[in-house]
């Protein structure tokens, strides 16, 4: 069995007794039931990913994957494929976005090269698992053989293994790319079905004749391979990226070893349509940071049934989104852990008479 | 001229040089023009309202102004009026949800009786400056004197200006008081013109015939009122809250003083609109935290003219929006001190380059 398909074979469900304690507990705190909103949901559902009623949040890291893409030769992005490469070495100085969110957070930030086309010098903060130098053009042929597509998806795992046996409480999903929103906007339309023009957007900041270029070249990729979304390593194989393919593969360590996993954006989002094609459950492991300005992210999160916490017009990538929604994740489980409970901070049972009688009044 | 005229009249207009180098920087740094959406907007205003392209935020504080409700008496919240007094001692404990977000965020909590209809015990964390046990019901008459309107309003003038003589970096509203979400109502409809029914919601979580009550309950204010906008401590006077003129006058203060106020949700919002109504000026120095749950919210905030950071279906009150907001605040302005620009990095030219050209080819 490969280390995949243990991966696969070893998602369970979330764990009910957890929830019904976290569910119990939001309903003895001294509030109304239900005013925290969704930080009340999450509390619940990070019960359910540790099988904790109010899990550590301590250990935190930002897994962000880097590869190139064939495609990038197509004229669809602002930027040079030399960018890739050069926003790496930002990262591993310390000055790019992601680094300043994570220090703010108390976050590692882990870049891995999946798939750069260039030499990346050895550094400490690097792990090099270069797959191959980018992928091919998805235009003229599949981006990746099959076997590369599965090697990817390994890179992921094997990288969340090794930080989880480090010791790991949460974890975010990041990307470096140029040309990983076409990439993207291929995958979300082949997995969601949705038109090419609605799902390809602007990403680093082209304008209207790029975009037109962009779409069209959306378009031709899915013409020219005619994928089925039931096999979707055939799907990442033929028009994903690298580094999709290691954020799907982070994703399902993640879930593996119930680790709650903040994913990002449009990026992001379409590993996840990735992994979730391949084991339904991941889904359920998945906290969706933000919604993205790139308009494909929107149908990415409706096909994999998430709702995102933030929507900020963030289209940076990088793991940013994911980073900034971490203190939302620790508010919601400190509130179950540290507020009072009506009998704890002896506020009278006329409140919790309140309470009945206004849940009788709702029934 | 009075504490409030005073306050009113040294209100200036945000920073122009601050904001122009605020916005300058954001272009150098190593990420395509306009990336991080509102991060980047909230970095200008931040700027503009303290005249420091990159301002400290260390010293935080959320001030949580507490009052009861005349109109209390008719039936309009799922609890008794005695809850407000044991949430204040909550808030004194330590034990309620601002409390445990406080500590997150590393923020002061401020607890002010301006109104609350019983003897609170002296404690050293309450500030006691009670105008009244509570508002009348303003189905009978009006809610105060605008003598004590004005008084409210004072109160929250002073407490902003002590926090602030002790240093402060950045502040939060938050409210308690059984019965404000109808008075809140009330004050949106005289300030906005939206009829009753539509900001008009379940509070702590009513029932539908007590939701037709609370409706009724405020169009009759409104007709017996027949408030005039243009009259701002009229309309507080007859409708309003003494929390609600409290907080009020914590963002008058905090606008005066050059500190930016991050404004929680409907309470806050309707204090907000009394505030606004006074010194329109007051707006540029306000930071919509939330959209709350509360259907009156969303029409306060486009009467005002914010965009709320986060919609987390909270409605709490407390000023647990407003302290959830602050992560995001901190992140705006380090990502502005820290990230490395284009040079910084070495990040070639190309980058540089490749913006130029995407700019040009939008325009």
């Amino acid at each position: 069995m490969s280390r995949l398909d243990a991966a696969l074979a070893s998602i369970g469900g979330l764990d009910q007794d957890a929830m019904a304690a976290a569910r119990a507990r939001q309903d003895r705190l001294t509030k109304p039931r239900g005013a925290l909103g969704r930080l009340e949901e999450l509390s619940v559902q990070l019960a359910g990913i540790t099988g904790r009623v109010t899990p550590s949040l301590e250990r935190k890291a930002v897994v962000v994957m880097a590869a190139d893409h064939g495609v990038a030769q197509q004229g669809i992005s602002a930027y040079p494929q030399e960018v890739t490469a050069q926003m790496v070495a930002n990262f591993l100085g310390g000055g790019a976005a992601i680094n300043v969110l994570a220090r703010q957070a108390g976050a590692r930030v882990v870049v891995v090269d999946a798939g750069v086309a260039a030499d990346l010098p050895s550094h400490p903060l690097l792990v090099s698992r270069k797959v191959a130098r980018g992928t091919a053009d998805f235009t003229l042929g599949p981006a990746m053989s099959r076997q590369e597509a599965h090697q990817s998806i390994q890179v992921g795992l094997e990288v969340v293994e090794d930080l989880i046996s480090q010791g790991l409480d949460l974890m975010a999903t990041g990307d470096m790319g140029i040309g990983n929103t076409t990439a993207s906007s291929a995958l979300v339309a082949a997995f969601t079905g949705q038109p090419p023009a609605a799902v390809t957007g602007r990403g680093t900041g082209i304008g209207q004749a790029a975009w037109e270029r962009k779409v069209e070249v959306v378009s031709h990729g899915l013409a020219r391979h005619k994928v089925d979304p039931g096999d979707p390593i055939d799907v990442l194989a033929r028009l994903g990226g690298l580094e999709i393919g290691g954020l799907a593969g982070v994703m399902l360590g993640a879930a593996a070893h119930r680790v709650p996993v903040v994913i990002d954006g449009f990026i992001s989002g379409a590993a996840a349509l990735v992994v979730v094609a391949l084991c339904p459950r991941v889904k359920e492991y998945l906290i969706a940071s933000h919604r993205s300005a790139e308009p494909g992210h929107a149908a990415a999160l409706q096909g994999l049934g998430l709702k995102p916490l933030l929507d900020l017009d963030l289209r940076l990538g990088e793991g940013t989104g994911a980073v900034l929604a971490f203190p939302l994740l620790e508010a919601a489980v400190r509130l179950l852990a540290e507020m009072a409970t009506f009998a704890d901070a002896g506020v009278s049972t006329a409140l919790d008479d309140a309470l009945s009688l206004s849940k009788g009044e709702e029934g």
